[in-house]
């Protein structure tokens, strides 16, 4: 392969450079020819450019070679940078030298569909892809204002671990590890970490991976996710609804202001992310399970919603709900019950407009060293390794609040996707670890 | 437990309510009392601020009660903010009154020296230590400093997965996880995909956790730690470096100007820090082995250097010292040999002064499809796992560096910390996963 080492531009700084001299380097993303007129379309991962020139501009052997390069070839070109209001980006470059870096073999991608287990299969590549690339570009700047949000608004960042030696929620759905001999478990959440980290520094959040290990092959499943968790000492759960409010409105704000030209890409309709902002509606479970009763789902009082009851009551509203007081019988261990109905927890779920579905779940903690240890017992947790748990109760417990937020799911929801396969750069699903 | 819902103040802000009456809510962190005069010590995980009140500012009752609370109490504290220099933070409370939430059982870490494996059995409750907070509030600040330096860079963030197929480095010290009934492996590395992403990108980096299953009790391992890692395409081993010592200088110099307070609670002497600017000392490898040489150390050209090589060679230096050109023998697979020098990988190794070790390693990547091929055979990898990996060499191959950046070692050379356990939450070493 040929080497260069002339200074680069990016794609998306042309507009500093109009009228000047510039090098570019990247791939051939598509090409039109006439005979004497050639536009190649380069894109170098911040944007794409056509690139204009005539039979006589370059070398007779140069013109030739460009006009049979293929797709995805490596490439570097120079040449003057000039403003057409009818091209992408507003800039082309007229071309004046080219050097092939590297021939591309023939591109599997074409333009004809392809079935997702084909792309799913050459993941790798599909990032190229000008839907994908938006909406991973999409991603980056969403999880940047996740962290200017908690950063800005004084929170502290610690990392919980993934490898934990005893469940969150429940043991069927755990990712066993071999841990020198001993079995561990990916975690499912960094939340009974969070905890004791919040008694340490107030308002904290920790954000990475967590794993489920669900045989569930739905729209909205991975086995492997992002999540970002706050958890909030002293707040209870009319704090954690303004935080969710907030954190959601100013999540969506962010994307919707820096990221125009990939939600147009992705053809999403913005009009309806502008309307989210604080105060969110707020209803309860109880008054959720009336709304779905009137709209004909088959639902009793005490069950979990599903994803088609979830759609409805996103639908039911502009901005997402937040629904509170589930029954706490389905909610895990750690949740503080309502004093003035035990038959409920002080909890949080938030559900996306348009059919989205969850994109939050939180609540207030058991902040009560007895009642916690006894739903330790009722749920047959290890004791042993919730020990330095019930320790947080022991040593000046507090009221405290948090929720998780699902990366791919707010991703899905904010770009308009309906699959979360596509919303993650590797997508890890049932049996589906390759790439 | 007594609730309360008073709006909070945060110590850290308190200079904003100067000769104002606010509330705070937090723990007791120690107390002196003189019989009619009690100080007492609130943290509340933004600092802590000494309440001073007098027999008759409050009931008797509270008075006797707060005279025997005993440490980590939780509880609610409000008065008047004074302006007083000779605080910590230069503010105190002047207590009208204060609510107990809950009492503390007799907290197990005292002012006494603890060994590590009783804190470290304890890391739930010392993270409220003073240093360990001081550390973790550091880490924060560098996390965030990370972020800033790669986003304003135009970097693209693209999280790579933590389940893998196949081994970056070798298989000896993989962790091994059941998936669905198949063998997976935690991520000891996200360059491979880094790789992949870079040409969807241009600028891309990931930053999440990485696993070692080494054997290894040393100061500087763990077996879960958090790796920072750009990928760059078109960069070569020269803009790596550039790249490199960017980075670190701008990360030293976020923390030096944000933790003032924390790195004095560690007594870090920070001038050596003032000192971290471009351009850093570059040296090969063989004028390391030279350096050992001559300072008597047994080494020979073509070994990998330790723990003492690595002091001796960092302590040589006031900043950190990049070395490049090892031998290709002891390097991963996927770097690319020096042409003028084939013996040896076009690498880069950081290493920190004052003796804290190696912080970086990167490299230019293999980009010739038939050597990469060559060198997954010699390393008898597993072919069909690296299937995708040569595909980013198939269809448009492009010269491409990248180094990761581990987080727990660069904290711990900043903050002047000897043993990297400390430099994460929620260390995990072998045998060793509770809390």
């Amino acid at each position: 392969m040929a080497q260069d080492t002339t200074k680069q531009t990016y794609v998306n700084e042309l507009g500093r450079h109009a009228d000047k001299d510039v090098v570019l380097k990247g791939w051939l993303y598509n090409r039109r020819s006439s005979g004497k007129i050639q536009f190649l379309l380069v894109r170098d991962g911040t944007g794409v450019v056509q690139c204009v020139f005539q039979k006589g501009d370059v070398s007779d052997e140069l013109f030739e070679e460009l006009d049979h390069l293929p797709q995805e070839s490596s490439l570097t070109v120079s040449g003057t940078v000039r403003e057409d209001k009818r091209a992408p980006g507003g800039y082309e470059l007229t071309l004046k030298g080219a050097q092939v870096l590297s021939k591309a073999q023939e591109y599997p991608i074409t333009k004809k569909e392809h079935g997702p287990g084909f792309l799913l299969e050459h993941r790798h590549l599909w990032l190229r892809s000008s839907k994908q690339h938006a909406l991973l570009r999409i991603r980056s700047r969403l999880v940047g204002a996740i962290y200017d949000f908690f950063f800005d608004g004084g929170y502290t960042l610690v990392d919980t671990p993934i490898l934990t030696p005893a469940a969150c929620e429940g043991t069927t759905t755990l990712f066993e590890v071999d841990y020198f001999g001993e079995p561990a478990f990916l975690t499912q959440s960094g939340q009974l970490y969070n905890e004791a980290a919040a008694a340490a520094f107030g308002r904290v959040f920790c954000f990475g991976p967590t794993f489920r290990a669900e045989k569930s092959k739905t729209r909205r499943h991975l086995t492997e996710f992002w999540m970002v968790e706050p958890e909030v000492a002293y707040m209870e759960l009319e704090g954690l609804q303004e935080l969710a409010e907030d954190c959601v409105s100013h999540i969506v704000a962010e994307v919707v202001r820096n990221c125009e030209k990939e939600l147009g890409v992705l053809e999403r309709d913005i009009e309806p992310l502008r309307k989210i902002s604080p105060p969110f509606p707020r209803i309860t479970y109880t008054e959720a399970v009336d709304m779905l009763k009137k709209k004909g789902h088959d639902f009793e009082w005490g069950g979990d919603f599903g994803a088609p009851d979830e759609t409805a009551l996103g639908e039911s509203f502009e901005k997402p709900v937040m629904v509170t007081n589930f029954p706490a019988g389905i909610k895990a261990f750690y949740m503080k019950r309502d004093p003035e109905d035990p038959r409920t927890a002080l909890c949080l779920d938030v559900l996306a407009p348009e059919g989205y579905g969850e994109i939050i779940g939180g609540s207030q903690r058991e902040d009560d060293i007895e009642a916690l240890q006894e739903r330790i017992r009722e749920h047959n947790l290890p004791e042993e390794s919730f020990r330095w748990f019930v320790d947080i109760r022991r040593y000046g417990s507090f009221p405290h609040s948090g929720f998780g937020l699902g990366l791919e799911r707010t991703l899905a929801w904010i770009a308009g996707i309906e699959h979360v396969r596509e919303c993650i750069p590797f997508p890890r699903m049932l049996y589906k670890i390759y790439p």
